[in-house]
């Protein structure tokens, strides 16, 4: 047997996240991201000539490409497994569910191209990923428990449009309940997506109901991935390969962001 | 040849980044990392019972586990390959050099450990590694061109305990400028250690030369991750590994937080 | 003469200052307000049974009702007085001119009513303040040198409408560069208005020049203070009183926000 | 009668407040004080060579010169009034009794000196002030309801020293419940003294337990003014004075900064 260096010598990486700078999409209800230098060189010279620059940094845990911990929902106050919420939130953040409760994933992906199995190269705002394409855009591809399931909707093409991806006004497309039904049924340790919410999210409705999220995190007990950057392994057709997903292990947090990566 | 997913079907993964949380030790040259639930379950409750909860967080670029950009150190005024500073630096970050040029390293790693060289869990405060600890921890091992190595300390062991952690006033091991020669010779991609800064820290000195990092960062282009989480790879024993280095692409930032991960 | 405290027993006490929230209008040019809560009753309970809450607090200097020091804006590299900007900028902000070397104002104002003089409670986006209006407004009303201008516009009445109050499609009133000059003829310590740029703000423009700016701070050396909510003084018709203006003292910022008091 | 700005003309400013700066003291229980330039001026210049600097900045409600809100304190749940202290907070702060509820100060304040009392410039660590200490220094002073009361230690003289104001190992001087109910009898509007809590601190002790802030903040509903900057005013032997207290209306907050000054 090959040892995995080996194996992945001649691999090609896909960088799955977005970058992240000050004014980049996100949702409007996290705190807005923000990177500022605070000591550039030569504000703070060694004796020897030497100067070092940092920045600070604000976020929220949802904002970028990042995961979200099974923290993030309750339905009529409980959490995942029937855990009340009230029990384990507090200025520490969760003491149980956070994103520091997940175990990095480093495993075989499929990648379902729900664009291609319509022939565009993003799906129109508001469209609703249905069951039935995701049995057309799984043909052939064995999906198997404990693995990850990401969805191509072509979104991460727009964006360098913020107006347009955050989809405030103009709605996004993503699963509907159906279709979360069909994932969970496949029993995935996680899935993700290009957009801010793994969700339909109707035009001018906003977030103001999440499904999808209630049956992975709350019911189902799936993390997800939101955001992530796609449209590479959609252009390459890549169906299957190897996923990195390692957000940072903030201790109580509700979602973390991660620079998850393929490896083909 | 088989398939990545395949090979690394019964690999065992470390998690090589501290968890981050309030109060965690760091640098006082930083930010200081916070994280605090924003909404909680039941502060805004849908329509339909839903509740989601989320966070804030304030962190600096160089808390925590993270990766040094090539821009967070210059020598009388100069990055590395004599861009002067000043051209590269502004509101939004470097243009160049920033964390964001670093590409995600998925790679052979080897892992020097100077600790076990001595036969102690933990180097003492304020030891310095020389090349002839990095001969000896190298033995039999093989080290090639553009790929990672890892100093093994034992210091992260002393995570619990932010005073000495920190060593702002004992001190703490590392690599002195001979030995960031040693490493520069082997043409790494990158280098990793377990402490805050990868020098040698004398006691009461705190950061007020670091000429490893000069070497490293400004004079041969070598990244630098810091405050790994090294220790349980050390009472594994292991000697060589894949190594995932994926920071956040933070544009323009000089240093980003990362969750780095070795498989075996 | 009766004690300070004797004269102002019956005075009326007016806030000039508009409450700050996530959300609350501001400019896309500064970060924006954040306050959540960190620990909240119950988080953590003292043995006799106390609990203490608090909270993270993220702003801009330049955010809610705030003041502008001279160091905020600079012409051709240099800040009031000729005094070169590059000298005195760097990671603890600014060694000069900040609003810490602003002394807390306590003393007359007049409000020149703008808007009353055209007969209209709000004056209309766009519009450009004169001299000829700041006339009219100040007929009858003595300018002493040293004391404070503030100018009635209105425009605190949108403060509940942020996407009209920030004017950021819109426009906004206020003074053009000759109201500018009217005012620095009369040698005040510091001006002040309901906008949140001191100038007059044209549909569609945003912030792409502000003159009102380079003269004030910049060529006469006059503090600005922006955001006030002064609509409770102009349905009171107050022209002259007691104004207080005593930013936070952030050493070295361009500028803070403030709480002003008018005391009539 | 004259007017407010005629009695005043010739009056003395006392800047009461502490200056903002990152390091600066203040306690560990709450956000770190951070002030960040964003945009230097030159990083953005505009066509007609104007550049606008801004800053970031970061800051918890009880950090410098602050007020304590009523809900800043709870007991077995209960906030002043007997308020179910759940019923009030959420992700907007406080519905009721947060510092947006404190009306602006503008009034007689007296300043009872107790370290002169002692005749010494500053009170050692872990004094407490007593009922008697209160009595001497208020000797010949009249005391009326609904004003200020101050308390002078001298320990405003230690803020250069971070180690030995915030008193984390050494404590720091303060009222005992015993002179916390001396002052609620005498029905103040608010009290406020030089030290980061309203409290007697034992060395080493820390905030273990604070049965001041229980006292006035719970039971008999005053706002506490912390680390205000007295000494001037001490030197000045000032005994009564105008006082004005007006910190920012962070709309929900559990406290806030404020730069009060004094009118002599």
């Amino acid at each position: 047997m090959p040892r995995p260096w080996e194996v992945l010598a001649n691999a090609r990486v896909f960088d799955l996240a977005q970058p992240m700078s000050t004014g980049m999409p996100q949702s409007p209800n996290h705190p807005p991201f923000r990177m500022t230098l605070e000591r550039r060189h030569g504000d703070l010279i060694r004796e020897d000539g030497g100067s070092a620059a940092n920045e600070v940094i604000i976020t929220g845990g949802h904002v970028g490409t990042h995961v979200d911990a099974l923290a993030h929902v309750s339905q009529d106050g409980l959490l995942h497994g029937g855990l009340a919420s009230e029990t384990v939130q507090g200025h520490r953040g969760f003491s149980a569910l956070g994103i520091d409760a997940f175990a990095p994933y480093v495993g075989r992906a499929v990648l379902l191209d729900v664009a291609a199995a319509h022939g565009v190269p993003v799906l129109p705002a508001g469209y609703e990923v249905t069951p039935d394409d995701l049995d057309r855009a799984a043909a052939g591809v064995e999906i198997e428990p404990g693995q990850a399931i990401l969805i191509g909707t072509g979104w991460s093409r727009h964006w360098p449009d913020p107006a347009v991806f955050t989809g405030q006004s103009g709605g996004a497309p993503g699963p509907g309940e159906a279709a979360a039904r069909w994932l969970a049924e496949r029993r995935p340790r996680l899935v993700g997506a290009e957009t801010i919410a793994f969700e339909r999210i109707a035009p001018g409705r906003g977030h103001a109901a999440l499904p999808v999220h209630r049956v992975l995190l709350v019911e189902e007990g799936i993390n997800i991935v939101e955001t992530m950057r796609l449209h590479e392994l959609l252009d390459a057709a890549a169906k299957e390969f190897l996923l990195v997903v390692n957000p940072l292990p903030i201790v109580g947090a509700t979602g973390a962001p991660v620079r998850p990566l393929a490896v083909l």
